[in-house]
């Protein structure tokens, strides 16, 4: 009865709805509930900002903006990455977007024709898979090499590009592993990528967090010829809810990508840009607060999965995922809905960042308190002391 | 060197910045800009509402929501929309969207194969266009009846009927030319889409803009078999800069949406469903304020235009636009830029809204006060009488 677009129809529903829906209607009410689900921050401006200012008050946010965002916040985020790149950027190289997600999808939309093929290191953000196969193009999924801290598998992924490539994505640091790949693999791929003509679409929405090291994914490139990049101010704030990031790419792409932004969208959400325009004042101390509490969770998680005999985590240094393996007979999936009914924990299964990795599963550590992590732990190892 | 989508190559790029930003660089600076642009209301929430409960400071509103959107919001727009239609909808009818835009968009995106085919009443908001030419779909632009208001030709849009019509758009009342479309025409082609297998996308983003009668382009759908409604909260309460809207369909296709909201947006920003979910209690207040400044608007420009005999417009009576004919052997395009550098004075060229408008402007009179009108059209008159 219904026509619907077969590419839309073949794709898998969202896999978050369906378990914070468990999470708050079967979890086990002895329990209080612990989500390590979401991939937020801890702190939101309300924990770190005084709006003396306050947008709520201001008539332009209830109006339309320019389609390519206030020019103060394209400014601000050209300055943030010319610290990075070899090639100076500007206005006319941003798009503000209503987030991350909204920026990939805009991106692939532009560059990819149906039955292109897309290059994605595996395990992968599930929303990059929805978007390419929607649009109607290929995913080639290639496994990462996780007894390196699932880097990148660099001769498998030059072997798997052919004619219909366009495009490869990285997203580093990564989700859901926390890796940041190699600066001397992303040289490398940039250079095949220039030769071949095929885009890197660079998701850096984890752009700050990194833990215990200098890293800078952006350092070899030498122009926007092979590199889009995607962002978000999401993770740096604590501003998921305000839907808000970027697309930084040649003036070129941005003036097309200006199309499919004002057919989409329009413009940002306004009052989000406007309330983003009063935060970057204080955007160390949004990152300092965030960061530090990732990385003291991050700390404390690899004491406790360690040990834990049944669980194996490699550990990486970036974002705030933990990708850890259960044994090889657990179906992450079972795990996971079993988990959220007897001990009222939220982790994700594996399987919805690939086929490959059925028995891992995701700890967003993030959002979550000291108390949050020992007590959620202990519910898993005592969980898994009970049925294995 | 850069390899784009073909289909969003060839779409033309979206003209109102291009407008916007020749009024505010290249006007002429004797005279203060006056635009009927932007189709925005005249009234934000500062103009009728009293922030008690400020959504600023709710953490909420920095994190995810469901994918749907807030249950309150859902249930109210469901049931506003249960006032008038003859099928009952409920929470699982809806998704709230970033915009309406974005909710036409992402309803075509579920609906339509490459080649398919839709049919649009002409003169057509220009982003719909966008909308199908991205998704690589084929625009069917049937001319609506001048005389009789804009209103459609039916004869001409069952002729154009054939086995790859997918799709309907009826924009009532209509962008941009304020028609109300006749209900027996409604339900004559709501028959013959339930026949053919082909859904009525009604863009009712204007909705609350009716003048001087009762007009329910709803009363005659007996399900949601062949209806999808995508609407809008930024005209009503006068919240363009929110970005909020909504979709209303069967639940299966809502379902399917959710993959597609997912992969774009995640959610609507949060903090603007938040915002709207204390507007809602004066949605009665907003509606008055907007609409009446609108209607005053209308009924100035109703007896200026009549005394200058270059222009002739049709009365409609909906939504905030005038589709105004110029002489024919004025250029709209040029006549508008024109306008601008000479008198500073910002209207849309007809051609923007299909080929057959060369010699019309539109002119959006939702926000500017009497003053606007009177000096506005007055230029417009003098620029006439001096170049004609």
């Amino acid at each position: 009865m219904f026509n619907i677009n077969n590419n839309i129809l073949n794709v898998d529903s969202p896999p978050i709805d369906y378990f914070n829906d468990l999470l708050s209607k079967n979890s086990n009410s002895n329990y209080n509930p612990i989500s390590f689900g979401h991939g937020i921050p801890r702190f939101t401006p309300i924990d770190y900002f005084d709006f003396n200012n306050n947008p709520i008050f201001e008539p332009s946010s209830y109006k339309y903006s320019d389609i390519r965002g206030h020019e103060k916040l394209r400014q601000f985020i050209s300055n943030k990455l010319n610290l990075k790149l070899n090639v100076k950027t500007d206005l006319d190289n941003f798009i503000i977007t209503s987030g991350a997600n909204s920026a990939l999808f805009k991106a692939l939309f532009l560059k990819l024709e149906q039955g292109d093929e897309v290059i994605v290191p595996s395990p992968v953000y599930f929303n990059h898979i929805m978007a390419i196969q929607m649009i109607g193009a290929i995913t080639v999924e290639v496994d990462s090499i996780e007894k390196n801290g699932f880097q990148l598998n660099i001769p498998e992924i030059i072997n798997q590009i052919n004619d219909k490539t366009k495009v490869i994505i990285l997203n580093s640091p990564n989700n859901p592993t926390g890796a940041i790949y190699d600066i001397y693999d992303i040289k490398h791929l940039s250079e095949i990528c220039l030769k071949n003509n095929i885009t890197i679409i660079l998701d850096y929405t984890y752009e700050d967090y990194i833990y215990g090291t200098d890293y800078n994914p952006l350092q070899d490139f030498k122009s926007l010829e092979n590199l889009i990049i995607v962002g978000s101010f999401s993770k740096t704030f604590g501003i998921t809810g305000l839907r808000i990031g970027y697309i930084c790419a040649d003036p070129y792409l941005i003036d097309n990508l200006c199309k499919i932004q004002d057919t989409i969208s329009i413009c940002a959400p306004v009052i989000s840009q406007n309330i983003l325009l009063e935060l970057i004042q204080s955007e160390s101390k949004a990152i300092n607060k965030n960061k530090l509490s990732a990385e003291f969770s991050r700390n404390k998680l690899i004491e406790l999965i360690e040990i834990i005999p049944q669980l194996e985590w490699i550990t990486t240094n970036g974002a705030f995922y933990a990708f850890i393996k259960l044994p090889k007979e657990i179906n992450s999936w079972e795990f996971t809905r079993d988990l959220i009914v007897n001990k009222s924990v939220l982790v994700l299964p594996g399987t919805i960042f690939g086929e490959t990795w059925k028995s891992y599963i995701r700890i967003a550590y993030g959002a979550v308190d000291s108390d949050e992590i020992d007590e959620g732990i202990n519910r898993i190892k005592n969980y898994l002391e009970e049925t294995t």
